[in-house]
């Protein structure tokens, strides 16, 4: 085994490599701009890892782990189109540096691009690559669409908005581990079990991402602290509260999130005070904290030796603790 | 074999029951919409047609067929929000009935619709079909990236613009007509030979498609007589034109080629008196004679009946004189 520095570092030399521009010009500049903007690279190095973690050396799975990063950032370039983002990892986003055409068309051929890199595995390793990432896309396409249909609907239920999650952020990274697995010719129960892993730790990521939202530090958070409020996002945070507030809470918190102010300070908190008040905060936190105990349990049902074990629980944590 | 109406109405049977609109409703809703507009489905039976040929029973070559369909249908949707359409097939584009990023969704959640159709297929013949759809569903993406680059370059070449309508139409037909091979295990030279008569025959039905654009009875030909011209459009008349024209000439139609007039029918009246005079009418005429040549020539090769080739030949003369 290695660290998730080596993976990454090998990783990006990969995707180097790979990402020479060709013609039309037009179609795949665009394509190597998006792939060279960074970011963290988990989606890929949990493929790496996972298929070192079932016995196999990480190079045969180079390829799935590019063809997961392609199509991760597939779905950047049509989502910044579809939510109007001028900003992408702090550098201009596709279809701002060049139009919305060229953002559709690229993320097209970044999709096919995907599947073509599977072609590298022979038969059932293939096929399986194949159909998982499907399944896959198809459910973030869902997930997607979930997302854009919450914004409109005041109706939204937890259990809606868990399945949103899952399916936009959770079964990407599920795939991307099972991928090893795959790879790998991990027995069918593995390949499931660490599928699960993936899943509800992506969903206690996608969780705490919510909680960061709000409460995280301006400092050391990505993103803006309290974006989710002004943009009045139906997240975790907000349908907890609206279970769990007083009336009187409830009232605020629907009128709050049917205003945006020019000035959000006040909103953002007011709106954080209710969410810890009505016990939302505490309880999202305490969902979270069952998430990642699930992906924990369920790693011990893996046939790996207790030391693969220890390096993907070692993941889970430093992922939570946005150390990776 | 069958005729083409049965193949068609089989596949019309097929498409139907397979497009049931799913949960998310606004992902799926575009999709039934968009498949149910009808048009000739001629991708598809030339699947069914090509299975037969070879031997096998067409039913087998269904999900591949529908899986050529839904990807036709994903690039309209595309292509419609690139090109600003507001119609398809006398209806509503979906962009303008939805929106912009339900076409968007919608269309992607089709593309990865269509590979997950080749998932009914085992062992080789997946592979086999995966690989020329990906092949061919980036050369679409190639050809509509070309045809936007060529709306603001002057100086596109006879052969830019051949490779031009060959990756945007000619190699879904061939690639239609190689999946039927595939289905039926033919030998790789009869794949081989049946793409060769797609890509050929698919080249020369463009051309006449541009040439029908100008000179086309407006009784018959589907779209707006003159609508290249008047969107100043580099076809191949055009080219050929430019090429072959007298100085005086050139200069006129590079001229007129530069505005777009209220009343367009001067216009076009003047272009095409300069298309038969400098000859490009006449060599456009002799090219597509010579694309349906080589189509046909290629059949001979084939290691099928002489009935069955004859048929090719028919479905060919028939596509060419815009029959079926």
């Amino acid at each position: 085994m290695h660290s998730i520095e080596h993976y990454r570092n090998e990783f990006i030399s990969y995707l180097e490599s790979k990402t020479a521009t060709r013609e039309p010009i037009n179609l795949y500049e665009p394509i190597t701009y998006i792939l060279s903007l960074g970011g963290k690279r988990l989606r890929p190095v949990l493929v790496l890892m996972a298929t070192e973690v079932f016995g196999t050396d990480y190079k045969k799975a180079l390829d799935a782990a590019l063809a997961i990063e392609v199509f991760h950032n597939f779905s950047l370039v049509h989502d910044d189109i579809m939510d109007d983002a001028p900003l992408r990892r702090g550098k201009e986003t596709v279809h701002e540096k060049w139009d919305i055409n060229t953002g559709i068309l690229s993320g097209d051929a970044m999709l096919i691009n995907a599947y073509q890199l599977f072609e590298n595995y022979e038969g059932e390793i293939f096929r399986d690559l194949a159909k998982l990432f499907s399944k896959t896309a198809i459910e973030v396409c869902e997930g997607q669409q979930y997302d854009v249909d919450f914004e409109t609907r005041d109706d939204v239920t937890q259990g809606e908005y868990l399945k949103m999650i899952e399916f936009k952020t959770a079964v990407l990274v599920a795939a991307a581990l099972k991928m090893g697995g795959i790879i790998a010719q991990a027995s069918i129960e593995d390949q499931g079990s660490i599928y699960e892993f993936g899943r509800n730790l992506g969903i206690a990521f996608q969780l705490q991402d919510d909680y960061l939202d709000a409460f995280g530090d301006p400092k050391t958070f990505g993103k803006q602290v309290g974006g989710d409020i002004i943009e009045n996002k139906k997240t975790f945070l907000y349908l907890k509260a609206l279970e769990m507030g007083t009336a009187i809470q409830k009232k605020e918190l629907s009128d709050l999130f049917s205003i945006q102010p020019e000035d959000p300070s006040d909103k953002i908190k007011t709106i954080k005070a209710i969410f810890t008040e009505s016990g939302s905060t505490n309880r999202t936190q305490v969902e979270i904290e069952s998430y990642t105990e699930k992906a924990f349990a369920v790693l011990e049902a893996l046939k790996i030796s207790d030391d693969k074990k220890k390096l993907l629980h070692l993941f889970g944590e430093n992922l939570m603790r946005r150390k990776v």
